[in-house]
């Protein structure tokens, strides 16, 4: 455990919360890959498939997929000690898992000093928040059961998730 | 599914994103509470606590907590279809569960139209994703297992979760 | 012209800018609506429909409704003299005009001290902007050639456009 | 100091960080008036006024009002544990106090359940910050030497600064 | 029709929205124009002259300049796939057009990977409805007729409106 | 007088608020730093200490720490003409100064190609603001007193407050 201490980043010497000096570093390009899963439930699941049929590109999907790309864009303003990045890009893909999920992934590029995954898991938690939202008039039972980071890359070291 | 159909209530007859007019309805209090289970694995999680001896009252669970109340607060800001509320009251609460967990309860309260529970769930949302922001730097296995509904009071109908 | 002047109700006798105390007004049912009228040209007209068949619900249209109803909540965020207004409804629509247009209007609805003209002109455009966006690569030669209010109810006296 | 403990009302009993809770509160028009002084120094002061001249409410002064009244609007997202409140009004001035000092004073109005003077206090503060953006290009001794509560009524208790 | 297709730039292969990856492309100097026309009516317009005289320089074009320039610094906040960019400079000028209208223009400057033309439709646009905003208790016929790009450089061709 | 003149560097020629164009500007690494002093009395003073003890790193510290660093981070959209700047870094410390007032020490990091000041005095004014509105219960006579610049490096010319 000792050799975790050292690592508590967002603490100063002085045991407050503090952001973490990122001035000295190169800029390197950087992705990070976050997955939420949402259990909405199996009839849940079949209504917003069918409401988005034929293309399961409809109005709660897209509508989540635009919420997690704008709170993404957002993180800074969420996160305390979160310094403010730009971002190259933001992909989110909402994919059904039968019987009774979708799985939310959300990919952050950005050029900058520092890693960006909070952005990444910030995208995928809002939208799950944003299908929620839209689905919670049918039931209290709907559960966010994940989110977790899936990839890092770029920084001083990479990270992939073996699922 | 057929009785559910009606309840897809965030798209209109043309199946667009819609918000729901809530003009006509009366102004109750309303309250609800959800929950955040964050799985730190057990040395972080004993690093946290020793970090924030005696009290348990430190910065990381401070700054979670304050960082939950202020997103609570832009709720309509990040869910696109939500209608903007005042707040009455958020209260936002962690404890830490052995052997490797924190849970991390927010409990909103307002005086308006419509119920509060997206605030309650995305301030414990945020909150969670900030203890995950401080805590990163230690592993990247980190994971917010469960974001779910508790209690909603003050509507059409009560919901309380068993747990 | 004299008879304007007392109503230029944003600026205070010393000619500095200034918000309009509405504390002692009443609580009123308010509505409006605006319009937001958007030349592409015919070529993009049809791409647009196109890749939005078969139901004309697709990412183009949802995405600039999605933007306008959420711009429509941070309305007085960006005009400096407006009221921080609830919101009880925001509907945004999205209507091909043959040969090259779309127009796209935003009915907004409060109960308030205040109109909200503002909020329903605020959503109109950027809701507007947001088609201009997505199509932007495609010609530079996109116009918003109107924007204006058409409906507004519950305040001291309604007001209709005649079209 | 036993009888002001109780009264640390932004801290739980668990000694963290919360909101009060103002549910059963009633609704009051509430007022409050809070003043920032800004000292530019003797020169500075006679050029924002002859720039400013003949009528004083050229751009440094109308840029602070305007910069005031938007953060004003923005106070709960600025104070963590404020509650976000509406406004029915914000007025903010600015007087010149011989030989070097501006005087702001900015007035907001509400009727909800909770005091206003935070919205008043932020208000002139940022309307002091954005006097100090637009001059420190002439020096880096321009000081805030002051930002307090003028008055505050509507609540349980009004309060008045004796000047 | 078919060469444009690619081009719709924010959906992916799926049809869904999508921001475009900007990560590789080179950081350049950028700059874009656009213009925002206002048709007042003739007597607002005296009246909005004679209330900013002598200089024009007055409360109502100067709010709208402000609120303009602080809308193009959100647009990112504002349109769902935009990029967050950074901003080297954002100047807006008013003119008024003989009989009845304001003409404003918006130049935005970036060094960035992306355009910034976004920004400047967006800072033209709020300027355009804080105008509104002020003059509204005077008329509901003012109507924002126009708002386009005139220039664009910096990015893989320039564009220059020809008016 | 007429030297200070041609700095007035927020107002264009024709004396309307402008932005100033950084964009040819090279970017450098630059830190800014400001303190804010609050005088709270000297038994709110006691008080904030007790209940901060043993560490002092107690709840109304954390949370203006917090709440100054968002701040700092928020500069852009508080203060009209201000660039939006990333940021590397920004640490907030408050020291208890005997008998009855807080310091408040805002440090701003950032590479860029203007001065990061504002962001340095947002930080420090917004955690003065947020110790004053967790105190406020107790006194209606707390009182910011001084808001200024300490430090600046990295521009054209260096700046340091002899104290």
């Amino acid at each position: 455990m000792s050799d975790l201490a050292p690592k508590l980043t967002h603490l100063n010497e002085a045991g407050q919360p503090a952001m973490v000096n990122v001035g000295p570093k190169a800029m390197t390009a950087r992705l990070a890959r976050a997955r939420a899963r949402v259990r909405l439930g199996a009839d849940i699941l079949a209504l917003v498939q069918a409401g988005d049929l034929p293309t399961r590109k409809g109005p709660v999907f897209q509508t989540a997929i635009i919420a997690g790309v704008m709170a993404a864009k957002k993180t800074a303003d969420l996160i305390p000690l979160c310094h403010p990045l730009g971002m190259d890009d933001c992909q989110i893909t909402i994919e059904t898992v039968q019987p009774d999920s979708l799985v939310i992934e959300c990919t952050a590029r950005v050029t900058g000093k520092t890693g960006i995954e909070m952005e990444a898991l910030t995208g995928a938690s809002v939208a799950a928040l944003t299908v929620y939202d839209m689905c919670k008039a049918m039931s209290h039972d709907i559960v966010i059961e994940e989110i977790r980071l899936l990839d890092k890359t770029g920084g001083k070291s990479d990270f992939h998730h073996a699922d």
